[in-house]
This record gives C-alpha cells, sequence and structure tokens, in this order.
C-alpha cells in the first residue's frame, strides 16, 4: 500500500498538527462513510470499488473487447470529469506521448472538452480514413461542448457506416434514467453505460465514465478496481496512522499557517495528466468561499530547470506533494565515456532511476530549506492496481479536506457563472435578459 | 501587431496604476535598451532579432533542410530554456499531438529534460528502427540530464551509423568558444550552433537553441524572426500606449494590491506549451527574494470544468492574462439536428470559433465579476509572424516587470540548490562534505 512521508513538512508543522484534527477528521470520516455530510448524496465513490455491480463490469469488458477488435480509433467526448479521469490513467500506465504509447489496441483520442475548430479538425482529419467508434460521455447530454462535438462526430459515423453501423459504434455514458443523451441512446439503440446519481464528475474515474475507455486501452481495469478497494480497506481505518488523515491534516494545517499553492510533483512524463484530475479533484473540492490551496502541477526534473527558481525562493506560500513511484518499468544503465568530457563519469554503470531519486532527495531538502514544506507519497510502480490505490487515497483525502476547510467537498456552484454568460451571449433561448444587460457591459 | 485589452481588469486597478510607474517603466526601459541594469549583460536577446547574424541563419537553414532530408525524427536534447522554447513554437503551430500534427517533414522529440528511464526507454525503441539526427543543445555540456541522454543517444547513432555516420548527424548548439560540449563538437567535427553569451536559457527560443528544432519541423523561422523584429520595432517606444508597459504596470500593480497567481489563459490546446514556456520565463525571472506572481496555465474551456470553480469561487488571490487567437485555420460549423436532443440548434450554422469567441467574453466578464481581473492579449492568428510578436511580447515585458519588481530578472541563483544535493548524494567528487551533512539529515 502506498506510504506518506512527511519528514520535509514537519519543521513547518505545529506539534498538534494532527493530534488537533483528530476530532474533526473522525468527523469527516463518519460523513464520508455514512453519506450524511454536506453533499453526502454523491458520496457513492466510497464503497463503489467494493460494490461495483458485476454485470455493469462485465458489460464494459464486452464492450471494450468489440472496440478494440473492430476500431483503429477510440474518440472519447466528454469535458471535465468525464475525460481527466480516464485520460490520466491511460497515459500513466503507458506514455503521454500515442507515438510512444505501448498499447498494441486502439489509439485513445478525447474530444468535446473545448472549442478550438482547429483541433477537432485535425482529429476529423485523423479518423476519417480509419474505422473508429466514440463514446460520449455527459450526464446530461446538454454540455455545449461535448454536445457539439457528438453533433459532428454522430454524422460522421452515420456517413461512414450507416445509420445502423453507426449504431453499434456509439457508446453512450450516461444517467441511468433521465436526460437527453440517455433519452437518444434509447431511442437510437446505443449501448448505454451509467453515471451514478451518487459520485459526482471528478470522482467518476472508477465508474464506467473511465472504465470503458481504460479497458479500450488495454488496462486490466479489474486490478485497477482491486488497488482501488485495496485502499479502500486500508484507509477506512480512522486514526492516526491513516496516511490520508495525515495527508489532509497536514495540508490544512499548512493553509492554515498561510501556505496557498500545492504543487503535485511527479517525476515522469506520463504522470502529467494525472496531475490535471488532480487538480480538478481538489480545486474544484475546496475552491470555494473565497478558501483553499490553489492546485498546481510540476514534473520533475524538467521543471526544477523552469519553475524550480521560482519554488526555491519566490513567494513563500508554496508547499509541495510529491507521488514517487518506486520501480520503473525499464532500466537504463549510465554509459561510460573514456573522454569523459561532461565529467559524468562517476555515474557510470548507474541506472537513471538511482540519479531520478538522488535528484527527488536532495530537491526535497533543498525545498524544505528554501521554505517549501513537501510531504512524499510512496507507490509501488505505474501497475494499474498502484494507480487504483492513488486514485483512491486522493478522492478519500479529498473528502476528508474539504470537510475540515468547512465547505462541501461535492458541489460546485460557480462552474454555472461562465456558462450563462456564454448562453446569453450565444443567444440561447431564455437568456435575453442577461444578453442585453451583457451586451451594455461590453 | 498585438493589441492588449485591460477592461475586464480596470476596476481592480486604482486610478494611477499606469502613471505612477511611468518613470519607472522608462528606466527599465533604458536599463533592457541600453544593457546597463542589473543582469545587463544579458540582455541580448532585445536587438537579436534586428541584428540576427545572416550567416549563422544560413547554416541554420541548410543543416535543418540535410536533418529534414535524412531523418524521420530529431531528438532533441535540451532541458529547461534549452527545450521549452522550441516545444512550445512547434506546437503551437501545429498540434500538442504528434499524431495529429500536419507536418510533412521530421517528428521532433524531446528528451535529456528529465529523469525517466521509461521515457527515455521508449523513445530509444521509437528510434531504433528510424533514420535520425541528435540536436544537443547545452551552454556548458555538463548539465547531468542532457549530458547523460546525449551519451546513451550518442552510443545509439555511432553503432547505427557508425562513427564518421553518427558525426554528421550530431548537432550542437552550445557556447561559442567554452566548455565541455564544445571542446567536443570541436574534436569530434559536429556542425556547432551558437547559445550566445548574452542571452540567457529562458529567452533563448529566438537564437539557434531554438531556430534549429523549429526549422527542422518546417516552420518559417525568418518568418518568426520578422515578427519578433516587428514587436521590437514596435515596443521600443516608450510610452502610457505601449502594451507591454501596460501589461507590466497593471500585472505590477495587482501583484502590490495581494494577487499573488497569474493565470496564462489560453484557448487552444495547441497552447499548452507556450504556457510552460512563459511559466519558466515569468518564474524564474521575478520569483527571487520571496517575491513574484506564482506563475500557471489553464486550457479553456476544458479547464473551466476543472479549475473554473476555484478561479471563480476560491481565494481571491488570483489574476488572469488570456492569449486569444483572432482567426482560426480551419472554420467548423455546427450542423443541425432535427430532434435537437441536446437543445442547441439555436447554435444550427453558427461556427465553432463563433461559439469559444463567446465563451471567451462571457469567462472574462464572470471571472471579473467574481473577482479576478484579467486582461486579453489579442493576437492574429496562430502563424510563425504572430507567434514571434507574442514571443518577443513576453520577453519584454519580463524585463520591464523584474525591474519593476525591483529583482534582477536575468539570474536564476535558487536553482543551483537542488543540483548541489542531488551531486553530493550521487556522490560526485568535490561534494564530500555536503554529501556528509545530507545523509546526517536523511
Amino acid at each position: 500500500m502506498l506510504k506518506l512521508d512527511i519528514t520535509s513538512a514537519r519543521k513547518f508543522l505545529p506539534e498538534n498538527w494532527l493530534t488537533s484534527r483528530l476530532d474533526a477528521l473522525g468527523t469527516a470520516h463518519t460523513m464520508l462513510k455514512e453519506g450524511n455530510g454536506p453533499g453526502g448524496e454523491f458520496t457513492g465513490w466510497v464503497h463503489l470499488p467494493r460494490d461495483f455491480e458485476q454485470e455493469e463490469l462485465r458489460r464494459i469488458r464486452e464492450a471494450a473487447g468489440r472496440i478494440r477488435a473492430n476500431s483503429q480509433v477510440l474518440v472519447v467526448i466528454g469535458i471535465g470529469g468525464s475525460y481527466l479521469g480516464a485520460r490520466a490513467v491511460i497515459e500513466l500506465l503507458d506514455s503521454a506521448d500515442h507515438k510512444l504509447a505501448s498499447t498494441g489496441g486502439p489509439e485513445i483520442f478525447f474530444a468535446g472538452n473545448g472549442l478550438s475548430s482547429d483541433a477537432l479538425a485535425a482529429l476529423l482529419d485523423y479518423v476519417a480514413d480509419r474505422d473508429f467508434s466514440v463514446n460520449v460521455i455527459s450526464k446530461s447530454g446538454t454540455t455545449t461542448e461535448p454536445a457539439v462535438a457528438f453533433r459532428i462526430f454522430r454524422a460522421l459515423l452515420e456517413k461512414k457506416y450507416g445509420k445502423e453501423g453507426a449504431r453499434t459504434r456509439i457508446y453512450a455514458t450516461t444517467d441511468a434514467c433521465r436526460g437527453a443523451l440517455k433519452g437518444l441512446a434509447e431511442t437510437k439503440g446505443y449501448e448505454a453505460f451509467v453515471v451514478p446519481d451518487a459520485v459526482g464528475g471528478r470522482y467518476s474515474v472508477l465508474t464506467a465514465v473511465g472504465l470503458l475507455p481504460i479497458a479500450v486501452a488495454g488496462v486490466d481495469m479489474e486490478a485497477l478496481l482491486a488497488g482501488a478497494a485495496e485502499a479502500r480497506t486500508a484507509l477506512l481505518v480512522p486514526g492516526s496512522e491513516n496516511p490520508a488523515w495525515q495527508y489532509a491534516a497536514a495540508r490544512n494545517a499548512l493553509y492554515e499557517s498561510g501556505k496557498r499553492v500545492e504543487l503535485l510533483v511527479g517525476y515522469e512524463p506520463a504522470f502529467r495528466f494525472f496531475g490535471e484530475w488532480w487538480k480538478q479533484l481538489y480545486g474544484e473540492s475546496e475552491g470555494k468561499q473565497g478558501r483553499g490551496l490553489f492546485p498546481a502541477s510540476v514534473e520533475f526534473t524538467a521543471d526544477l530547470h523552469s519553475m524550480g527558481q521560482y519554488i526555491q525562493q519566490g513567494e513563500r506560500m508554496l508547499m509541495e506533494t510529491v507521488v514517487s513511484f518506486q520501480r520503473t518499468h525499464r532500466e537504463i544503465l549510465i554509459p561510460n565515456d573514456p573522454d569523459n568530457v561532461d565529467g559524468l563519469n562517476f555515474l557510470t554503470g548507474k541506472s537513471i532511476q538511482f540519479v531520478a531519486e538522488q535528484a527527488m532527495r536532495g530537491t526535497l531538502l533543498a525545498h524544505a530549506d528554501g521554505g517549501v514544506p513537501n510531504m512524499v507519497l510512496k507507490a509501488q510502480g505505474r501497475d494499474p492496481r498502484t494507480v487504483g490505490q492513488l486514485i483512491y487515497f486522493f478522492e478519500y483525502a479529498c473528502g476528508l479536506s474539504g470537510y475540515l476547510l468547512g465547505v462541501n467537498p461535492f458541489d460546485q456552484p460557480g462552474v454555472e457563472a461562465y456558462k450563462k454568460n456564454m448562453f446569453a451571449l450565444l443567444g440561447k433561448p431564455g437568456y435575453e435578459e442577461r444578453r442585453e444587460e451583457l451586451l451594455q457591459r461590453l
């Protein structure tokens, strides 16, 4: 299981950082477990790794098998929590670069998560002469970005394969009972998977939302779920030894002491989108009522040569959380150079991973010396089981953190503001009054 | 040329935000122009777009032509400013995704910017059965990450093409006269390009450091330089109408008023690494003496569904700078849906770019209403000329900003801290004392 090392944060924490929060953590824990705190109707993810419906899992596995058999590309249409989790897991377990990915299955592309017509046009070109399927993911089916993309890809599929052919290549992950996409899936006969009512978007990676694309990518989703279930068993034990309790308490104490930005640190390029997933999880859960640590992410050692200066000597409002994988898939030894022009022969025969480990240890000390507390979450390797543990760890700790902060970690009231303005400016029926007001301001 | 729109920041700025800073801006401007302020020995980039040596440019063009003719892949080995600029420009002008890129030339991969053996192994596999060349970029030639990668790729090239074949496929961008890499290039006969003494890493994209990979990618580097030269002419005119003066003054005023994080906002997935380049430029130039805005970047509208909640309602310490491209390369119109299940038929026949523009306008207002001042830098399109303008704008404004903040915008004293620890832990000769000290602490 995961281990949390807070050595390099300790001198920044008051002596009672954990003991003074045990009561509040106990309360938060119970609210998550029982689903009776603020936003408790969205805590379905807490027990899901144990309770995942076997029939849904079987259908996901079969659909993934069909897609792998008949498609070179899977286009995943979704925004926010409807794509970040799947993209995070798929890249973390393989590569952030399609060209360097080792999977033998279909390539996964994510669409409908923005409004770039150039990016969409490039993907339309790419799939034009390839066999592809679409997984459209939307609770309601009316969110602008994925809905627009789905109109376009659906039209392309129908043109390419006919209505019946398209029907068998569209997979809808949506509400179990209601909503535009659910209705469409029923009318048209698309295979549908469920976005559970009790799981909000940013906590949904271990539902069909994340699992179908993940399975299509060839990831062992049963191992992913097993890892999450292991973490659930280990972490739902209250007490000061619980690493999720320690993480939630430490970041809360650091926030109370004036830290304002939390950097999630990875040492693998493949970790980049896990950072994006984490940023949504924590930023959207805690960033409300004028509160919360601002979540950012960096890739070391690369960013030690870009963001490193700021981290070492800029505004002293930062804290770091490092996710460290103890095992690498492939070892590379540093070759000898008889000329030793770079002066690195003292590293001859050492593995790059060994160098990376010393870079990490050296950085932890340097940043702590510079006034940046940091913690290390130690994970085994980049395998599905460990990634399942990481996901559950961060989700559970996020629920605890939000409750410690005194916010509802399961709502996102601020996300509507830009949408309302956008609808008004686009001339959507029903937004006439706001439209007048905005046009006067512009 | 570029235009800066500060409408949505104005209510957050004191009336004299610009007038009170004109004197300081004038002084900063002169220091940049004359190179006689703190760090003045590193202001070579100020006049470089005008003074670029034609002979160096010709050699870059010819080398790029050779690489394009004989290589399927160019591996660019460099870290920090030695890769971010090239990666930013190449992706911004095409696509962040290799598979979706439209270039007919060699694929560009960046290596030696980290210590992931898995990422390196995947790239080694990829080039194994392809023709490739290497551009190694390092002022000294002794920075650990690129030096390790270069040992490995050099050995692979020599194995694959023989010593003489490898010699013609290695291009060294390094110091003009001294250093390990310069020496090696001379001994081995590699073609060498210059990292000018007067240009620091983060300001080096428009030197051979950035230009060789950029030219290999098929980008019109003359147009890029021409755009930068245009911006130079336009921006080196002192006065309150100067958009770079306005940008520097506004972000300084917002920092003084308590803002702590600046978000660079793009609306194109291809913009992601331009954000990374910008983060190094501003973070490394300003993040010292316990000061400076923390630089972060977001991709809208995608991240409105992940970071949007925090931006709208989290800690009120944020400001935003949006880079908006007025033209898109390809237009896509939203098709009609007779069933209108998603309720979006009011958008039928509208272009996606139109929707994106309304999303941006709506977001500017929503964020300003939520307490986040924002500015918009309006650029023409994603073409080399405009990108050259953007680069120069941000570089010049960064110099001004650093001087306004009262720091030396051209040093990076904090970057050594982790390196010293890493060397000590790796057992590098000369670091024995620090090693003892660190091992005791660990």
